[in-house]
């Protein structure tokens, strides 16, 4: 309590989200399979941190809940270090009772394993499976919630980008998606620059997008929180 | 070639090691899942870059065959970085053609995904399964191949260290094995020190042990490589 007070102290005092708290997630997450194995994702977690710089140089309030990654936690910024999908979302539901926005852009695992192994499991088959059990739906969970704050989500697609993005925008009723295609090497994952391009809907229901072409990934960031400032004032005037 | 000729020219001039070539693995494999989405574990790889700079120290040329990791490549050390396990036994396979000493230091995943997707797998069921096959057994393969060098292996096991260490003594036919415990969390996968127990068998087939209590990374390496020191002189002599 006493460092959420410094924090907001120190707050810059002005930018479009001045008196806001946004909770950004970034990175991956890691999904134990025994003391020494887990499951993960190519997630540098570049991006996530870009969004919590950018939007507490705009005057927010920042917790950035993140998963392992090798970057240093933006100035200002209160991080939170997690490392599984369900230590994320308790971490998250912790930050956001009095959240303006949530930006999920963490690479969190779809899947957990359905057991974790105490002891490092022996090999001993040829062939073995590993089961796998549907890790909680971060974004989703914040954005059904009761008073739940503005949601932005993230795809990262290999194909059909705009498809899979406009079908998320709806089906967990998020305010904006910003959707890439990793499968271009030169941007995402470990890349410092970005190429996005952001979906909403409009006061009329109408699936508005805008290109957001190869940046650096503060830039992209910025972009992202300036679009989103335009529909909180779209919200508030309506 | 000429890379290989100037490194030669730069190394030390003396030390038991002098005019050997030793081939080192290091740090985890990462087993891809599809093209975001990966199997690994938790090697840091500090020891096997630690014996790596040691071997040099004493003499040898060293090439080092490194997994990924945050670490830089030690002075006077080739270093081949590789991702999977495959990758790393194509890599060593190529390495120990003129090799004197394999030392299996890296924490070579056991099971790679039976099929790697194309693109980003789909989430959809609530419970899926990952199909696994065995990676091939690096050190096994050196070290029962035709001029098999002199082979080194490491145990990390959670429980029983002794008796999985002088199995797979026995079993993979190796010159020492060196075991320690990763349950204890003061040591081993990302600490700095190390606490290991040596295992070889002497000239009349006798299993021996030697304890290298905790210490520096850089300690223990020096420890593991004067006792192949010892072990390959005593083998000359014979």
């Amino acid at each position: 309590a006493l460092r959420d007070a410094v924090v907001e102290l120190l707050a810059p005092q002005q930018g479009p989200f001045r008196g806001q708290h946004i909770v950004i997630t970034a990175g991956p997450t890691r999904e134990p399979i025994d003391p020494v194995r887990y499951l993960s994702n190519h997630s540098s977690g570049k991006m996530g941190y870009a969004l919590a710089a950018q939007a507490r140089r705009l005057g927010a309030r920042v917790t950035l809940v993140s998963g392992p990654t090798q970057l240093a936690a933006p100035e200002g910024v209160q991080r939170v270090d997690v490392e599984s999908a369900e230590e994320m979302l308790e971490a998250v539901q912790a930050a956001v009772t009095d959240a303006d926005v949530f930006i999920a852009c963490a690479a969190v695992a779809d899947y957990r394993l359905a057991t974790v192994a105490e002891q490092k499991i022996k090999k001993s088959a040829d062939r073995t499976q590993l089961e796998l059990v549907r890790n909680p739906d971060i974004l989703a969970t914040v954005a059904t919630s009761d008073n739940a704050p503005l949601c932005i989500g993230f795809a990262a697609e290999t194909q059909e980008v705009a498809h899979y993005a406009e079908d998320k925008l709806k089906r967990k009723k998020l305010a904006m998606i910003a959707a890439n295609d990793v499968s271009d090497s030169s941007i995402g994952f470990n890349s410092d620059a970005n190429a996005m391009t952001l979906f909403w809907h409009d006061a009329q229901g109408q699936l508005q997008q805008k290109d957001l072409p190869r940046a650096a990934k503060s830039h992209i960031a910025e972009a992202i929180l300036r679009q989103l400032a335009q529909l909180q004032s779209h919200t508030r005037a309506s």
